[in-house]
């Protein structure tokens, strides 16, 4: 007998909606070239357009101004250069700034060299230090080139709000560009790019229940765009080379609009997030919810219960079914410490486990993880793994 | 009442095969991240390593030298790149060398500076020119770094199929490293990197009857390997980052099994490619048959009505309810004139139409084309498109 496995790994990857794989059905079987100036081409054109629109929509931009990319780490790559046009003019970004706690795909800064990007601090809390970013954008020399700030809206390990507007005011101030990665963010919190939101956001399809293959550029405008990063037939207004893949840019634009439409499943979520952290506090009194006391997203939990290494417990969890993250998913199964704790200066040499949840998360299933956690502090675990 | 399309536009996408939807559609409903250690993540792992294999054994390589990319622009892009690493030692391809009839994402050079670059001739025929190759290469500056050499197996839109082996045997020769586009000649021609056939291969899932959003990098081995393109949190051995693609992957590979098994179909399409040419010089005599002469694909027809204009004529096989393409499908349906043609000295003011077909590709599609053509000649489009 098999049990339906509880995933609580949201901010990995999302379940694909309904709306979504329904959504990528219906593009049209002969999956023509969107370029391609027949009728199937135009009506795979057309397909990429709609989504465009829903894209632009959730994060308050112009279609327009809308780039659709493999993912998130592509878009990333693609913004984080030093090599800018403004129109056909070169524009030179000479010195990149990025957050302690970004994504690694930030944190690695794209074609900037190592030696021309820094790293701002974040405090306990997660939060962006936001006088180290100022004095950092003073002593700028505007001569090189422009400041390029690059900061996560949402962190993806503790689910942590940066104070964007405040950021955007600061990066304004000092005559900067700042990219926005909104993965974590969309669809949890509202983003609105002609609010004072920066001046690119960074989207991805599948964290926000769309298609693993496709993510977004999104500008406040075009005036100004980072060299393309793949070069290829001109699409995208020459800003990304290659077919556009229909099917998950059309998964993606169903995702987007049921993103948009459940910013009010936010408290919903938010009620079983507690649920979690309440269970955990019973199993676990002395456990540490990182950041709880910050401005978070809906549906991320991080904690770490003392004396209890996370890796062996995401290993105990995975075999009584439950799918949860120790850190965040990275390349080939890697765990290590989570350079997010690292950053805020918290101590955490077992590691933590991160819970993160969605919309169709149910009561059940928060109670099986609750079942699994005891189950595994009964064992002992907490005494044996931290021998 | 709509009468179903005929679909004769292969080389810009070919159709989804089904067994590659049924193998995107079984991929896990959770859509868990490759990279999560839990249950769900290695599921997801295996269905990518499942295809991994699959897309190694279409091309004659080891599992383990295949890269997967989003598609084969991406691919391209980050092949064509003088920054090399052999093992962690840098390795600098001081010059890249392309052929002229190559695909736009080849002949814009990825990464290299434009003077760094230099374009080899093809001839009438369209078949690479070997001893400008071999002039070319053996004016070489090896104490700049290597030759990279670029050129596809099979053109897409005459496709004339290029003598690769001599090609390999030519770089070799003067110590350089070979890149293949085989993005057109997978499933219709053998190809087999352990065989004398360059030293890279590049492939896309869509132009063998996969989804599209996949691509893949295959090696003969990864001695030597390019500089990341997109780089992000590790995946495919930290030679592309950002998370898999899982269900285009799926299904590229379950194209690639049957484009590996599909190869004795090429003499039943090489047939209905026979008579769509019997048909072209049926209706037009004077019509011409690009590289007619010259070792093709079974699938490809090129070709050019003295006084048809190739825009005018696509236009109304679109309204007869017929995909086929003015040249090759480019950016924003853009059409111009051929640089295929060009390349090869063909003079061409009023371009040239191709039919590119497949397996599926029926007897009753190509009598529609046929009487399409006749219908199209006989409204005198010749003379008025010429005037």
């Amino acid at each position: 007998m098999t049990i339906a496995r509880a995933y609580l790994d949201y901010n990995a990857s999302a379940p694909l909606l309904a709306e979504a794989l329904e959504a990528m059905m219906s593009a049209p079987d002969r999956s023509a070239d969107p370029s391609s100036v027949h009728q199937d081409g135009r009506a795979a054109r057309r397909i990429v357009e709609a989504a465009r629109r829903d894209v632009a929509a959730l994060a308050g931009a112009k279609p327009e101004h809308v780039v659709f990319t493999s993912g998130a780490t592509e878009a990333a790559a693609t913004l984080l250069t030093p090599d800018w046009r403004m129109g056909r003019a070169p524009l030179r970004m000479s010195r990149l700034y990025v957050a302690a706690s970004d994504h690694p795909c930030v944190l690695n800064g794209g074609r900037f060299d190592r030696s021309a990007f820094g790293v701002i601090g974040v405090g306990r809390d997660g939060v962006l230090d936001l006088a180290a970013l100022d004095a950092e954008l003073a002593s700028h020399d505007r001569d090189a080139g422009l400041p390029l700030v690059a900061v996560h809206a949402a962190n993806n390990e503790t689910g942590v709000i940066q104070p964007v507007a405040k950021i955007a005011a600061v990066v304004k101030a000092h005559g900067g560009v700042l990219i926005v990665d909104a993965v974590q963010a969309a669809g949890r919190i509202p983003i609105d790019i002609s609010n004072n939101y920066g001046d690119f956001l960074i989207l991805s399809s599948h964290k926000i229940g769309g298609p693993k293959g496709a993510g977004a550029i999104v500008g406040l405008s075009d005036l100004m765009m980072p060299v393309p990063l793949v070069v290829g037939g001109g699409q995208e207004k020459g800003h990304r080379g290659g077919t556009e893949n229909v099917a998950a840019i059309a998964g993606f634009g169903a995702a987007a609009r049921e993103a948009a439409a459940d910013l009010s499943a936010a408290d919903g979520i938010a009620g079983r997030r507690d649920a979690v952290e309440a269970a955990i506090l019973d199993v676990a009194p002395d456990a540490v919810i990182h950041s709880r006391q910050a401005d978070r997203l809906c549906n991320t939990t991080f904690f770490s219960v003392p004396g209890m290494k996370a890796e062996t417990a995401q290993i105990a969890f995975d075999l009584a079914g439950i799918s949860l993250s120790a850190g965040s998913a990275c390349s080939s199964g890697k765990v290590g410490p989570s350079h997010v704790l690292k950053a805020m200066g918290v101590e955490d040499d077992l590691g933590a486990l991160r819970v993160s949840i969605g919309a169709a998360t149910t009561k059940e299933e928060i109670e099986r993880f609750a079942a699994a956690l005891a189950a595994h502090v009964a064992r002992g675990s907490r005494g044996e793994c931290a021998a």
